[in-house]
Parts: C-alpha cells; sequence; structure tokens
C-alpha cells in the first residue's frame, strides 16, 4: 500500500490516467497539476495549483513521459497552455524525492540534479523497456501488415538489433511464420538468435543480405539502413523503423530510391496506451515501495 | 507448362494481375477483356472485344471473385461500365469448359448449368479456404491492434468455429501471446483445441465465457453472438466478425449497448492482395493442369 | 453423474485404474473382473468372479485397450492366466450394452455382433486419436533426442502423414526448432502443413527428398519408406515408424544399409499411462453419459 | 582458414572428434596426443608422444571439456591411462598460446598463469553456454518425459532461473504445451519471463508456487530447493535438477519424503555429442581466427 504518501502529477498524457487509477487504489494521496479539463477529476484525486508553495510535502512527482523541453516547458492533454517546472518548484521538494519522467533533456536533468531530486528516466529502466517492447512489436506487425500487399507468414523479414525490442520483435514475426534474419555484432547475440530460431547475421554483411528481402525492421539507434545498403534492397521492399528519432535509415536516399521507409516512434501509446500506462504504473510503484522499504529497513 | 491453353480473363480485380502474370509465365495464350484502362497490356496478353464470337477456342474462363451480379453484370476494375456474360456468350464454349470465380449467384450458377461448364468457385475449395485463412488471420489481428488500448499479449480473446479460418486465427493469437478460449460444438475440434494449446469450450456455454473477455473473433457463418450472449459481455470488449455478411453478431445490440462491433468481410483481398492472388493462380493452375492431365491419361 | 451406472472391468492394463477412479469418483457401481492381485482394490468398488451369472445387470463392460486375442482370452496385469470372454457371458448383457476397448479382433467383432452389444473401439474414436497424439509426439520425441547425437533443434526432418499423429508430431518437432518437411498426398494437407510453417511436398516426390535428412517419422500405416527411398537417404538417417504394426517401413532393407529404423508401438501407454488412462476415462464417461442423455432425452 | 596453425590435441573426449574434424577441414596442423587406441587416426592428423620436446611450435593447445584433475592427470577415452600436463610441457609453449579447456581447476589455472598461456574456459564462455542451453534443454525433456506418468502438455512445471539454460528451458517447455512459471530475482528477468508468455514469480516466493507443480526443473547453483520448500511439493512431484554438481536439490530430504530427484549433469555430451563437439569446434576456431586476426591487423 502507499498509504501516507503524496504523489503529484504534473502535465499529463493518456497514459498517467491508469497510473493515477493504480496510485488511487493504493491509497496514495494524489494531487493533480494541469488537469484543468479533466472534469470531474478522478475520484480520490485533488487538483493543485502549479505554484511553488502546493509542491510542499511531496513526497514523488510524475511528469509525462516527454518530461520538460529545454526551457522547463511541460505539457498536458487535459489543460490548455504548459507549466513551466522552475528552480523555485524544485526547490520546495526534499532531497531525494522521486522524480519520474519517460526520457529527460538536459533542463531537465539539470534541475533535478541541483535540487538532488532523485529523477528516474523510465524509458531506460530495463524492465520499462522490456515491458514496452511487446505493445512496439505489435505496433510494428499492425505497420507491416497495413504497409505491404503479402503476407507477413512465409515473408522475407529482417531484424536489426537484438536488444529489447529486437528481440520482442523477432519473436512476433516467428510466431506469426514470417522468415526471420537477425542482425547482431555480438556472438552471443548470434547464439541466441539461433537459439530462438532465427537465422542470424552479423551486421558488417548486412548489404549482402537484403537483396531478397521483403520487410527490414531496425531498432538501432544509428544509421545502419545506409545507401549503400538500401541501395541493394528490391524496389518493394519497406523499411520499418523503430530507433528513437532520427531513426538509422537513410530517409532521403530511400525516398529517391523510391523504396517505402516510415519512422514510427512512441508505439505503445498508440496502440495500446492502457497497457502502456500500466506499464509505467507498475513500475512506479514497485519503485516507490522499493524506497520506502530500505527506508523503513523493510526487505 | 499451360502451352496451348487459351485462358480468357473478363472483368477483373487487383488479384487477377497476379493470375495474369503465372498463366503468361506458364505459356499460356491469355485474353482480356474488360481491362480497357490497362495501358499497355500485361506482356504476352491480348485484349479482346466482349463479344460472343472472341469467345470460341477459350478453354478456360477466370471471371472475378465476386462473379457475376443477378443480372449477369461482371464488374472490372481496370474499365468504366460492365460486361454482362449471358447465354450467347456462354454458348461459345465448349461443354466442361473450366470457369473460374469466387463466390457464385444464381444466375451465374444457372447459366454455368445450362451450358454445362464446369463451374469452380474458388473460395469453396478446402485448399483455397486454408490458403486465405491466412491474411484473414493478419487481417483480424491487424484490426484488433488498431481497436483495443491494450496489447493482444495477455489479452483475453475467444474465437468462435475451428474451421479453415477459425484455427489459423486462434494459432495466430496464442503465437502473439494472447489467452485463447476457443468455442466449438464437435468433440474432435474440442480435442484439437486442446492439442493445440488453446481452452476449448462448448458454445452451448458461450454466455458463461463472455464475462471478462476482451476480444471476441467470431468465423461461424449463423446467429452465435446474440443479444444474451453480447449482455454479459464487459463494456470495453469488442466483436470482430469474420463470418461471411451478414455475420454472426446482433450488429443492431451491440450499439445499442455501446459494444464495439466490427463486421470485416474479405480481409484477404485488403491486406495481402498480392498473396490473395497467388493463392488462386495456384490453384487455377493446378486445376487446369490437372484436367489436362486427366485427359492426356497422366497421373 | 454416473450414479445407478454399473460398470464391469474385466482384465486391465495400468491405464484402467485412472478410468476406474474416476467412474467411482461419479458415483458408478464398479466391479472388477480379473484384479486378484490389487489388494485392496480401489476404494469403492467390488471384486468379481468371472462367471456369467456375476454379468447380469451390467451396464458397461470395459476391457484392456488390447481387447481380446482370436480365441476370447483377456488379459490382466493384475492376475495371474487370462479370463475368457464367452458367448456365455456375452448373452447376459442387455442388448446395446456398451462394450469398450482400444482395439478389437475378429472374434471380439463377431461376439459383440452376434449379442448385439454397442462395441466401442476406443483408438478409432476420433477424439481419443487426437488426445493420444500428444503423448506419442512426446514418446517420438523422447526417442529421437536417444537415438541421435545431435539435436533436434536445427535438424533436418520428415514426418510422413498429416493426419491425427502427424499433424501434432510435425508440431512437437517446430516447436523445438527441428526442420520440418511433412509428405502429404491431398491437397488441402499440403495447404494445412505451409500454414502450419512446415514444408510440404506430395508423397510421390519422397525419394527426392530424403537426401539430407536426420529423422524421419513415419505416421502411414502402409509401406512408404521402401527399399528405394531408404536407398537414397544418408547413412545416419534414423527412422523412426508410428505407424500401427508392421509399419510403413521395409525394415529388412533399412538393416541391410545399416540404417537405424524403430518401430514404435503404444507409446501413449508407455511415456504417459496415467494421461493415457485419462483420455479414455473422459471419453468413456462422455460416451456413456451421452448413452443416458438421449435414453431421458436430455440434450 | 587456419592455414599454417598447429594444433595440438590432448586427452580427449567424444566431442573432440567433431572438433578435429573441423580444423583439419580448414587446414591446421594437427597433431594427436593419447590417441593411441584410434587406429587409424583420422585423416590428415599425425599423432604424438606427450614429452615436452614434441610441444615445441604448438599454436594452440587443446584439452578434454574437463580439463585436468587436481594433480595435472588428463584423461582420454581413446588411451589407457592418462597424460600428466606439467611445467616442463607447460614451459615449451610460447606465452599467450590458447589453452582450451571446458572448465579448469587450480591446478590448471595455476599452470597457465605461470607460464602466461591464454586459457579459455569454455563453458564458461557467454555464446558456448547458450548453444549449449539447446542440447541441455532437449535432455531435460527427455528426462521429464521419461520420470512422469503424465504429458508434458498440460503438465505444471516450474523452471528456477532465468539464465542462459533456463531460458531455453522454460521455452521448450512452453513449446510443447507445458504451464510454465519460472522463479527469478530481477525485475528485468521478470518482465523477460512475462514476455515470453512464462508465468514469472520472484524466488521469495517459492514455497508457495510449488503445491500443485508436477515438474521443477533447477538452473541455479545455489541450494534453492530446500527441504522447506520440498515439504509443500506435492508427493508425485518430480525434480531434474540441472545446476552443475552438486546442484541446488537438499537431495537428502527429497529421498527422504519419497520425492523422486534427479542430478542430470553433462547433458549437452550425452544426448548430442556430435551436436556438442560442433559448438566447441565453432567457439574455439573463431577465438583463434580473432587472435590471428588481431595479430595481423586484420578486421
Ligand atoms: N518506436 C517505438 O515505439 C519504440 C519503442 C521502444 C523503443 N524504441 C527505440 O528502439 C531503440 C531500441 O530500443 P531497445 O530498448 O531495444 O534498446 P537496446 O536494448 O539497447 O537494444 C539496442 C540494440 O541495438 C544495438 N546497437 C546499438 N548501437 C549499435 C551500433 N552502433 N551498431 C550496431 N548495433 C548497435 C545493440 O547491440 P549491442 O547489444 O551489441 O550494443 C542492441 O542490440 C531505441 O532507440 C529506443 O528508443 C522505440
Ligand atoms: N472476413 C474475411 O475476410 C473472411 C475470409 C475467409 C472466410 N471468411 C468467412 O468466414 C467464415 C468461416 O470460413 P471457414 O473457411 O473457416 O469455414 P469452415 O471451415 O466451414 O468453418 C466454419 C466453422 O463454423 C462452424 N459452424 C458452422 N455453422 C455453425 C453453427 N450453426 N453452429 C455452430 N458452429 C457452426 C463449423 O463447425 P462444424 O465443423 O462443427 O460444422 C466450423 O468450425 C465463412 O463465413 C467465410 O465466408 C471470411
Ligand atoms: N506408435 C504409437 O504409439 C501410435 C499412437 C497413435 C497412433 N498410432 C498409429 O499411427 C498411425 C496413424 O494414426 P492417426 O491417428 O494419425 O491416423 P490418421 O489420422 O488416419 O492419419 C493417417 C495419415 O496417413 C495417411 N495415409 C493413409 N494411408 C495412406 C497411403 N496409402 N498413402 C499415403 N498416405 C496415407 C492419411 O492420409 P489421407 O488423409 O490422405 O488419407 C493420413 O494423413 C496408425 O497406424 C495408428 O495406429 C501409433
Ligand atoms: N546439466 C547440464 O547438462 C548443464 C548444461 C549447461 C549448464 N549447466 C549448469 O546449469 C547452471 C546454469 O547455467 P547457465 O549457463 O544457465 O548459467 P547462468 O546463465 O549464469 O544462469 C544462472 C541463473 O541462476 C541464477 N542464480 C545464480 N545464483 C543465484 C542465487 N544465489 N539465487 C537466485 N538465483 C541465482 C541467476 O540469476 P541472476 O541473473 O539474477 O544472477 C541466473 O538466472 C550452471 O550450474 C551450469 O554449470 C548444466
Amino acid at each position: 500500500m502507499l498509504t501516507g504518501i503524496h504523489i503529484a502529477f504534473a502535465g499529463g498524457d493518456a497514459r498517467h490516467l491508469e497510473v493515477i487509477r493504480k496510485c488511487v487504489e493504493l491509497d496514495a494521496t494524489v494531487t493533480l497539476f494541469g488537469y484543468d479539463n479533466l472534469n470531474p477529476p478522478p475520484v480520490g484525486t485533488t487538483k493543485g495549483r502549479w505554484v511553488p508553495g502546493e509542491l510542499t510535502g511531496i513526497d514523488v512527482l510524475v511528469l509525462p513521459v516527454v518530461g520538460t523541453d529545454d526551457n522547463g516547458h511541460v505539457e498536458s492533454i487535459f489543460a490548455p497552455g504548459t507549466l513551466v517546472f522552475r528552480d523555485e518548484h524544485a526547490a520546495q521538494l526534499k532531497p531525494s524525492t522521486l522524480v519520474f519522467t519517460g526520457m529527460a533533456r538536459p533542463y531537465l536533468l539539470n534541475l533535478c540534479q541541483r535540487h538532488r531530486l532523485r529523477l528516474i528516466q523510465l524509458l531506460d529502466v530495463d524492465e520499462v523497456a522490456i515491458y514496452n517492447s511487446i505493445p512496439t512489436m505489435e505496433g510494428a506487425l499492425m505497420m507491416a501488415i497495413q504497409n505491404t500487399d503479402i503476407t507477413l507468414h512465409d515473408a522475407q523479414t529482417i531484424v536489426l538489433g537484438l536488444g529489447r525490442t529486437g528481440f520482442t520483435l523477432a519473436q512476433g514475426l516467428k510466431a506469426l511464420g514470417a522468415h526471420v534474419r537477425v542482425g547482431v555484432r555480438r556472438p552471443e547475440h548470434y547464439a541466441r538468435a539461433f537459439a530462438m530460431g532465427y537465422a542470424p547475421f552479423y551486421l558488417r554483411d548486412l548489404a549482402q543480405c537484403v537483396r531478397d528481402v521483403d520487410i527490414v525492421f531496425n531498432t538501432i539507434p544509428a544509421l545502419v539502413l545506409t545507401a549503400e545498403v538500401i541501395a541493394r534492397m528490391p524496389p518493394h521492399a519497406v523499411i520499418i523503423d523503430l530507433a528513437s528519432s532520427p531513426g538509422g535509415t537513410d530517409f532521403r536516399y530511400a525516398e529517391k530510391r523510391g523504396i517505402k521507409a516510415l519512422l514510427a516512434p512512441g508505439l505503445p501509446g498508440i496502440v495500446a496506451p492502457k497497457t502502456a500506462g500500466q506499464i509505467l504504473a507498475n513500475t512506479i510503484i514497485r519503485l516507490i515501495l522499493e524506497k520506502k522499504g530500505n527506508q523503513e529497513g523493510l526487505p
């Protein structure tokens, strides 16, 4: 239970509703900033005004997945305009207060460091990345089904990268009957891909592997689908690039060659906002409880 | 090879292009009726005028998947207007000429019977239904991903019917990590569902099984998702009805209760027109060769 | 419930214990013949003496899976010697009494026909064959693991026949990462094998498909692995023949060529006697209830 | 190619034959010590006498998987008696000569350190452990099929540890239709198990999870199956312990309680010696080539 813990949500995206719901369920005290248009507010929560004074006594601050922009602006889909998260707000928070966001820009990193707040970038947490790989995979399959005129079953596919996303994606493709080759750079990834029944290859051989490919999925945040590689793909091939912006594809060249290439960011929030919210909620709650447990000397 | 065999295509849909390509590849003589706007026509084909005289000598006639309407009109996406398939055309064809369509209405059935033409309704051919179950499954998965806010992984799903489509669909869902219950009426389907790792139930118990369901897929061409059943579903449940029109759902009641229910016909042609064309091509060619073989006393 | 139903077990194999247990659980009256050495008898049962008089009033007679021999002898693993099932015993049973066995020889077929008893050969019942295909598959995998010096993963395997056993077996092999080719004779089996992700071929091409095979599993009860086919296998290949005796392999030739070939009958009773007993129990009970229901006009 | 590289094999197990075959194929110079009874020696190899002088010029030394005992004795299944690997032999080898074994005892570790030889313990190499997890899994499945009277399909199984072996094993079990719970201690393993479709739990809750288990597989090299845990298992449960000797089970208590518990070491060499040999061969060759490449400045 989170009884006695005061959690503030500042700015919000669709996934927050699930997080709020779970926090209330566990008996936390929940205050919402930037939810002006959400009427009535979720049962068990109160709305606050974004002034420093109202942040006193907060134990946990939850920001949207995208965090702040370079000037500290925090967006909310539930309010017009934005909040600004400034030094005077941060100053009200106790040192080592937990601050959650998805991915932080330098502004937020610096702010938290100055005030010794414990910033947690959720998308970086290993378990979150693994859970998120599931809706990401489903979104990628959906895009592949929509953007080709053949079935995934019996299609020639390539997955680049066998990290958290690539692993789950390769599994989903194989499960639907695609032929799956996986491009890696480490022998142990090569071995694991083989054990999973994918056909592995080393990334240095990528250009030789794309000749008969139907769909390439990229999960590597580095330029791997270069002009040289794209030049060897068949004209009907489709690229679905999942790596964080700007992706790993030479999109300019792909367009020139007439190869369909799609950058597909933020799939979990798009294809499964409820599941995506639950993923964040579970980890946020786990980390709050862990901190609480440590302080109280619990296991 | 189809050398010496004269194949006519009358009216056309997107899938025909694949069929035409394969027939030409196997050296058939190919004439196209109702392809006025396709310029130039595919290499190795000639265009004909839809007058009875031009049908003399034809060995095989391929109509679109939807066949004719109740007045003999045949549509073509490659021409304005329609052709009409009349007695005077049929009269030019030798008895037991192969006439291919997807599904035939009474008009076409009667016409072929009168002139003793061998009409083959491709969507009824067992192997075609099995191959088509693959793009149908992929289309159904795509719709489920699009129309829910959760992942298929770990979702509670139900598939109604373990025929050719239901079987493949259940497999796809399980492959992506859904919990799959399958409603059947035959003990051997119950056994096969169990052996495949699905949780089977008898359709008479359907109403008791839907209480916690997230997505119901129907493949049974009979009213199974009655108001009584729908009344017991949770409000967030989604119905994806694949059975041929009018489906097996009480759509009126679903709408009244606010349950999202979608009728999804013709998925193979929508999500994988090229694969769908190849499926038809392969069976058309197999049946032509089989007939040829039988006549020549080949195996 | 089976309240009021009198079930006799005559002779017995290991699987019967599970059937007896379930019948008692459902409140049937159970009498055991030929269980002399089973002391005490299972709770809720009584032992009988195999004399015609004691069969009066019996509603259901359960014989061992192997039934009788050609002279009516019925074996029991729980007693020395055998019982003999004669006309005088059968004469005590009401017409259309259910008599269960696995597979019947002519002696038993004739006896039941003469006395108008309803003989059910369980191994022929579709659902039983499907459920049994699971332990059969596991037994076949076990034998393959034991009898080769390579892993099943990445092995080249062939399954002959896509019936109830072949289907489940191919699935198990694929699940463990083997390459699976399936030999069939029907286009719809070809299509289903493809949809399942196996590589299908027509049996007429078998001889061309065995060149690089590591393990061949046969489920076809006809001579398919002829000398001509075996001659083309690599020397290290292993044949595991599951078809009912004498199997579908030219064992004499295989031995001559030094190819390891194993006939593997009765796997369910060997690798999973408890599961195998439950399979029989479930179907026996379902059929008893069905008969009871029909008589009482129940659904 | 390994042209010009001189590889010595000292002592030998069955897997070495595959390694030798591959080295010869790649044109290495191969000398065998302790292969007296292997006549004729494999094509392209020569036998040597185990005296220091004959080790001059050796680039790579391959010992058996079990390495030396505490006195330097090296076993060979191809010769009576043992070789002894002493300082005077090691002194003949150039510094940073590659010495391969599976697992090294202190004797060998010290010897190599004294003479600055680069000892590689193959079973520790990540890729080897992953490849070996495949035959280990198959061996574990085989043992489970043999040692239970039910099918793996629909069985309640638990896998302890989601390392290299546990991961592959859980996958094999799920593939055959078992219910698979996986005991872990890290949140990211919990997440990955969930994504794979296993039901994860934390090891601290193990005692509560075994009540209805049919088979427990242990891969954790620490005492996890304590008396307390075993006491809560049903009497028919079976433990298959794969962790390196002495395993993670209180075998004494299991026996006392009548729970079948099996320690199963060395499965790859037992169930798939040829595959196991190829795994070693591939990594040995990869590492030799890598070293050669580095020295020559190749990529
Ligand atoms: N589109 C979406 O909706 C969505 C959802 C989730 C994640 N993402 C994005 O997808 C990407 C992957 O996420 P992840 O969680 O899978 O990360 P990850 O676990 O770190 O995996 C990244 C993979 O890329 C490989 N890699 C990285 N740099 C490389 C380079 N220069 N050359 C070759 N290989 C390289 C890594 O190989 P090594 O292990 O050898 O380093 C690893 O296999 C990230 O950009 C993430 O932001 C997008
Ligand atoms: N949406 C699309 O894109 C698409 C694509 C392909 C097919 N379809 C349609 O999907 C439907 C199924 O096609 P299919 O090829 O799978 O057919 P199928 O193989 O004949 O399967 C139909 C299933 O429905 C069951 N069934 C039929 N009538 C029933 C009733 N009154 N009560 C209970 N169960 C009943 C059958 O059970 P029994 O075996 O016990 O009779 C069988 O399992 C058809 O309407 C077809 O036109 C749609
Ligand atoms: N070893 C064991 O423990 C064990 C356990 C269970 C069953 N069995 C035995 O395994 C065999 C198969 O059982 P099942 O239940 O799978 O039977 P099934 O469902 O009837 O399947 C038999 C398969 O063999 C094919 N076939 C039959 N005769 C053929 C022929 N002359 N040429 C080509 N194909 C032919 C059938 O093809 P079509 O569909 O085209 O006819 C079908 O695919 C039986 O002999 C059974 O007794 C053994
Ligand atoms: N029987 C055979 O034929 C055979 C074949 C191969 C391997 N093995 C043996 O199997 C064992 C596992 O090998 P592996 O390659 O899978 O090793 P691994 O990748 O290191 O995996 C070991 C697993 O055990 C967990 N673990 C270790 N100590 C633990 C502890 N004290 N409490 C809880 N969890 C603990 C680890 O969890 P963390 O990740 O949280 O540390 C990890 O998940 C080894 O003993 C190996 O020698 C046997």
